[in-house]
């Protein structure tokens, strides 16, 4: 027998759909267990984070699609069991708000608030399909011109195991960080997708913006950016195929820098904008 | 004697200090009389109401000043009696996180929720001076050659009590709307302060980001454009006069928008960054 070919995940049944699988504890209250699978060093990604919290509301909220999400980051997560405590705010026909928090255990059980999220759902395919843009899709050059950590002859600064989970391809333009050259412009652009093949939908996009190396690299910085707040704006189900991100820093200022990404599908349509607050530890 | 001069309004003593300060019923909960002057048409701008939730947090919370602030808009606030209620989320040495929701009252008494926001208070006068930044000051004309409500021989569509209380001069670039020819740019600019001449605070740049007419004006569009949520960022205590406000609408599509803003202040700093994202109702 031949081994078996490869086998493009797909929605519901890939890393990204098992990793952030949540257990009915009561109704609101979900169980989890944090893999190690997407962690950067020791953390777990603020990405994959959102993604878990947007999962829950997703089932508690009586719309399934996130059209805007906040999230204040409390403390770090670590791999390891969690609870995901869900209330609803307010329904409405086209959106219903609710509130969702992770915590996770100290040595006594006693839980510990990781994150604070606000959200509104809608229904993604309810909506018109006008479009009246301006915004134009990033400059990136084509995905066998761009460069990912398993392109490196020798481990990339700050990977980690969530590097083998995505499929992320560095615009050359914005690499200059990964060769001790940084541009000195806040600027990273990327395709990206997932590993295995998965497509994106909206629960994969609220990885997508937070998922690539910092901006803060390129302005010659090392240390680590914490996330303060990170809100995302879904506002288009993504078609098949690799996503492009764009992540630009305007204003580095007194500690804190601004993270706004971009992220466009294979139509060129723009399916995901974020801005997130960060603190800059210098390293 | 002579009638009195015009004496310019200060902070902590101004239209905008009077109308946004609570009294307090318990700890964390505040009374408040929404005051009529500060609605577009008959619903309270959605600007005063976040300031008056910014004023609720930082009486609350250890630190004063709001770093970042997101709120989801629930239902349409009305002048006349409120409530604010707050929680700490979490204290820490450089920044404190809070929620705060904004009720009012049905016929019933009963209390209906407005507006609920998260949001994180640091001190900026602790934050080091360094500045590293790309972005560059909206060009506005003069102030003597931009126009507000004030300059039109007619009452200008959608005015209403809330220009008596601001000082906004539009950039002429983005007038078209005014004069039946909107430029169909997404764009909104204008030299803006408070009427009685109160300097800028980080609570009145909640005000100031969402006090501009809607950038759907210049759209072509002339319906009402509700907010549903709307993420602050401050920057920087704004130094004295009057501040430039940027506000950008690169994506209108399936019905929704998203508002960027920018505040700059008389010495080229970015004091304040935010985006909303709005509901389109066709007019």
């Amino acid at each position: 027998m031949p081994e078996a070919a490869f086998t493009q995940a797909t929605i519901g049944d890939s890393e990204f759909d098992r990793d952030t699988a949540l257990t009915l504890r009561e109704p609101g209250v979900y169980d989890i267990d944090l893999s190690a699978g997407w962690t950067i060093i020791s953390a777990v990604n603020g990405g994959y984070l959102l993604a878990v919290l947007g999962r829950a509301l997703a089932d508690a909220l009586p719309h399934a699609d996130p059209f805007t999400i906040s999230a204040h980051y409390l403390t770090a997560s670590q791999p390891g069991p969690a609870v995901v405590r869900t209330s609803l705010v307010r329904t409405g026909r086209t959106l219903s708000t609710g509130q969702a928090s992770l915590f996770q255990y100290d040595e006594e059980g006693r839980e510990i608030e990781r994150i604070r999220v606000l959200a509104s759902y809608g229904d993604l395919d309810s909506l018109p399909d006008d479009v009246r843009t301006t915004a134009q899709p990033p400059a990136i050059p084509p995905i066998d011109q761009c460069f990912g950590p398993q392109d490196s002859p020798a481990p990339v600064p700050g990977s980690s195991a969530i590097t083998d989970r995505l499929m992320i391809k560095l615009d050359p333009a914005t690499l200059g960080w990964a060769l001790g050259a940084p541009s000195g412009k806040g600027e990273m652009r990327a395709w990206f997708g997932l590993a295995d093949g998965r497509d994106a939908d909206p629960l994969s996009l609220l990885l997508a913006v937070d998922a690539l190396p910092p901006t803060a690299f390129e302005l010659g910085i090392k240390g680590w950016v914490p996330t303060v707040e990170l809100t995302v704006h879904i506002r288009c189900r993504p078609a098949p195929g690799p996503l492009r991100v764009s992540i630009t820093t305007r204003n580095l200022a007194g500690g804190f820098l601004e993270e706004d990404a971009e992220v466009w599908d294979t139509e060129g349509r723009l399916v995901a904008q974020s801005r997130q607050l960060a603190r800059v530890r210098l390293g």
